[in-house]
């Protein structure tokens, strides 16, 4: 916590805030993203860490093999024998009264009472009704998931060298999207290669092969998504859908290290229509003047509004000006990106501090045009960190709708 | 649930065991575990079924944007107008209040009053607050994490078959493994391929490439453990580590399709030390022991204690006839496998229902014997479906050391 910015204070004033000592953090794997940012990548089942407001936080663990992973973590442990792991299994105790059995423990050694803010994506169900057995015997709980949100906020040195390598990545796999539609020829407004049409299902397994070969996975799936596709930005690209020169091609890839990393290029291969390029134009601008105004201290909102005013002037509808619009600039300008593909800062209007930029943040900013009508969708997503001088572009990549200008 | 092997009966009987009058699985994505087996692997965000005793289960979901995502599930929806979900959000409701309003709007339009099973991965701090919230409006709630792993312990059809896809990619990486180390040369114990020291890190580039290349991920990694470290059950295997000659390779693959799958085999290039050998010829003696044995009716407790009979016949200490051991026999025999790594069947000594194998389970048997003192690890790891008539070994490889045997 001590390295992370604004780390400690984030916890004291958000503790503070809930009426809470602690937070308790509870999930199933040391993939958790509340639990992922204290445990250094060390692989560990069911855990949980206890972060008081004061002092360093502690890991408590379950099985003796996760010894050494959890030592690695140099978090002072709560080790099985510590949490009489062993007696509630030969009791039989169900899952809820295990928890509750081992988190009472766990407070009373670390000196806790009272009221604890509880996050963490453990099973629910049993989580819910460990918190009631532990609410029979003095404790109470907040909402503390909002609050391990916060503190991840802001990266850390290495966390922000694993969102680069991801980054790293994600680039590769761009530029081989990239070199396989420069090479592609149109044959009666099909592209084919290598004497086959393309099909979506070609690039999403290249994709597939740059991105495993940096040691990233792909989670959450990739969007590969064409023309009428690509308009709809929720559709992910339909695998034997074969791609059309003059169509739009949005690619938008986040694949997953330890973190995340996230970026969209739009392509179209031969002359786009002039709906798109023009598209393509303001999109491109308002993305230029976003990663000039998206420093510490802005609303995420601002950036929003900022962005709905300059393509409102170029003609397009936007979420401000035509509320549950289809058609136009149709969605959020960015998030943040860490453990989570989406997590702080938030650019929703009705965020409270977790909606201002703070340095340290690693975000998106993905200003995009749609048309369903006329089958076309154009989006250009930067993954962004902000330093103390200036920001880092992580996704350096080219803009251009033409893969042969890459 | 329909076509789930006796998927209704389990959710009425579990219900009744509960107290409850439905089901409600809250996730933050399509991907949660729980929600997972409803959701025909459509793409959504925060979202959560509600599955009464009797009539088909409901779809919530809180963007408009997912509208054609809920619906390919075939589920009755409860859409994001039903919940009225722009209200919460236009009164800036917190996310506990948030997820209180739309499940009471649910419970409403569904007629479900009084005690609800929970389960699900949602953020456990936001859930407890939200039944905190509800259970001042009269509701209260009950663990249904286990319930919800019970409904998806015996697979349908289309589950299997997505299985079946991930232990087929397994398969060839497995082979893909025992042909560079049967390609490998010896130099001073050490293994070479291509002129370099042949690392672990070279294995695992390999494995990710076969793995991505027919679209699965590895959201938990894998093991490609030598010597020392295959020793230590939960060691995945240092990167920078060379393989040497006469050692062991233990490699665990689990990689996910929209199920996972999960084999291991052991490789030793060179001739074996005799006790590396003997260990092989034991571990395969018990998988073949229990391979016929595993059967829908059976304990999977039951088969443990067989196992552990087998293995402390050959000499080797178990942890039931040595409890705590870390030489010989030091785990369990198995788990089930599905849309998480370990879910039901449960192979332990307390599990009830979930305890017994039933017909439809997709599980793994997995002996193994280990010496830390010698530096040494064999485990041989099926991943099985248990049919009607037969078994189905899903993961059907050599289980030769030797891998120019493969």
């Amino acid at each position: 916590m001590t390295e992370r910015p604004g780390g400690r204070e984030i916890l004291s004033a958000g503790l503070a805030d809930l009426g809470a000592c602690a937070l308790v953090i509870a999930g199933s794997s040391a993939t958790d993203p509340d639990l992922a940012p204290f445990l250094s990548g060390a692989h560990l089942r069911d855990s949980f860490v206890v972060a008081p407001a004061e002092g360093p936080p502690r890991l408590g663990f379950f099985s003796p093999m996760e010894r050494g992973e959890a030592a690695a973590t140099g978090l002072p442990l709560l080790s099985p024998g510590d949490l009489d792991v062993e007696r509630w299994v030969q009791e039989g105790a169900d899952l809820p009264r295990f928890w509750a059995e081992v988190l009472a423990k766990a407070f009373a050694l670390c000196g806790l009472s009272g009221r604890l803010a509880i996050a963490g994506h453990a099973p629910v169900g049993v989580i819910h009704a460990a918190c009631e057995e532990l609410s029979r015997r003095g404790f109470s709980f907040a909402n503390g998931n909002a609050l391990a949100r916060r503190l991840r906020q802001g990266k850390t040195a290495g966390e922000l060298a694993e969102i680069r390598r991801a980054a790293d990545g994600t680039a590769a796999a761009f530029r081989r999207v990239a070199e396989l539609l420069a090479a592609a020829e149109v044959r009666d407004g099909d592209l084919h290669l290598e004497g086959e049409p393309l099909r979506v299902a070609r690039l999403r397994r290249e994709v597939g092969r740059a991105i495993a070969e940096r040691g990233l996975e792909q989670p959450d799936s990739n969007i590969l998504a064409p023309g009428e596709e690509g308009a709809m930005p929720h559709s992910t690209g339909t695998p034997e859908r074969t791609l059309r020169a003059g169509e739009s091609l949005v690619v938008d890839l986040f694949p997953k290290g330890r973190l995340y990393a996230d970026c969209t290029r739009t392509f179209c291969v031969g002359p786009p229509p002039e709906a798109l390029a023009a598209a393509h134009a303001a999109v491109r601008e308002a993305l230029a003047a976003v990663h000039a105004s998206a420093r510490p201290g802005i609303r995420g909102w601002t950036l929003q509004e900022r962005t709905c005013a300059l393509l409102a002037e170029r003609g397009y509808a936007t979420p401000i000006t035509h509320p549950g619009t289809t058609a136009g600039y149709v969605h959020g300008l960015g998030h943040g990106v860490g453990f989570e593909l989406h997590e702080f800062p938030s650019f929703k209007k009705n965020s409270g501090a977790e909606g201002v930029l703070r340095e340290g943040d690693v975000l998106t900013l993905e200003p995009g045009l749609y048309s369903v009508e006329e089958r076309w969708a154009v989006r250009l997503e930067d993954l962004v960190a902000l330093g103390p001088e200036v920001n880092e572009n992580l996704t350096p990549l080219p803009y251009d709708l033409d893969p042969r200008a890459w």
